[in-house]
């Protein structure tokens, strides 16, 4: 009885991805009776002097490595570029992201997807914010001693913390 | 000893294939003794109302039944597009392609790229030949009945054959 009565405690985990083919930051942010911590942030970096199709292997296979570490709840990308200054750049941003999403629907997982205005908002009040602003906010909100040393692993936190706010307002 | 000289015959067998979100064209073609022959071509087509990341994953998972279908020894694509009048389109372009680039490397594949214009000029002599006239070319150079009805099969056969070309002029 006291088995059965006994609650499961269940913790929500988000991973967040900021898809590159260079450079792909991720973060696993776990929300367990209301707190936040962040599980693990890293940086998926691949050689430019290999060939396209090895790169996406290794961002496909590194991010299937982190999914089966950490099992998260749900991944959290931000939406496609609607800034194309660099079409070339876009479309090998394509490209990677690509990979990310098919990784993440191949293990099963629901993918969210939010604007750079609305993470900005979500974390900072403004839509618009620096990027400086965005760093300064992911370390006081998960309470780190300093700011996360990638670009790209705080953008991951951001819209791993964006996705969070979103659902408590939700509910 | 009759078994040790007994040559084995090599047949080379190349993937062309076009990528694209809503349909992405292949085609096998193999080559014994000299002799090109459509093995096989086929349109991976995805519905618009699905989810995108259910979408990557189903060209992914039907590229790999091809692949292991008809075992090729090499993978065709063109070359990263050059020209982005629409670069949503192009982005989106991307995601598939990064995709089918995947599986190629996934599956233990080299991929040979080309550009839109050679695979033009390889077929017909002329970078700028019409889709019209590579299709008459397809059709003339592997004795097919009819012209392929979808062009993005035209093209993945097209891209195969400049790769078997190409090939061909090296040696």
């Amino acid at each position: 009885m006291l088995e059965e009565s006994r609650k499961e405690e269940v913790e929500y985990r988000v991973l967040g991805i900021d898809p590159g083919l260079a450079d792909t930051g991720y973060a696993l942010i776990r929300e367990c009776n209301g707190t936040l911590v962040l599980q693990e942030g890293g940086l998926i970096r691949t050689n430019s002097q290999m060939a396209l199709t090895c790169r996406l292997r290794e961002i496909y296979e590194e991010l299937m490595k982190v999914m089966e570490s950490y099992k998260p709840s749900v991944v959290a990308v931000e939406d496609l570029y609607t800034d194309y200054r660099h079409p070339g750049t876009a479309v090998l941003m394509g490209h990677a992201r690509g990979v990310c999403l098919l990784a993440a629907a191949r293990y099963g997982l629901e993918v969210i997807n939010y604007s750079p205005a609305r993470v900005k908002k979500s974390l900072t009040g403004n839509g618009r914010a620096s990027k400086g602003q965005v760093k300064a906010m992911v370390r006081v909100t998960l309470n780190l001693r300093e700011e996360p040393g990638s670009e790209h692993v705080a953008d991951a936190i951001a819209i791993a913390l964006c996705h969070l706010r979103e659902l408590k307002f939700r509910k």
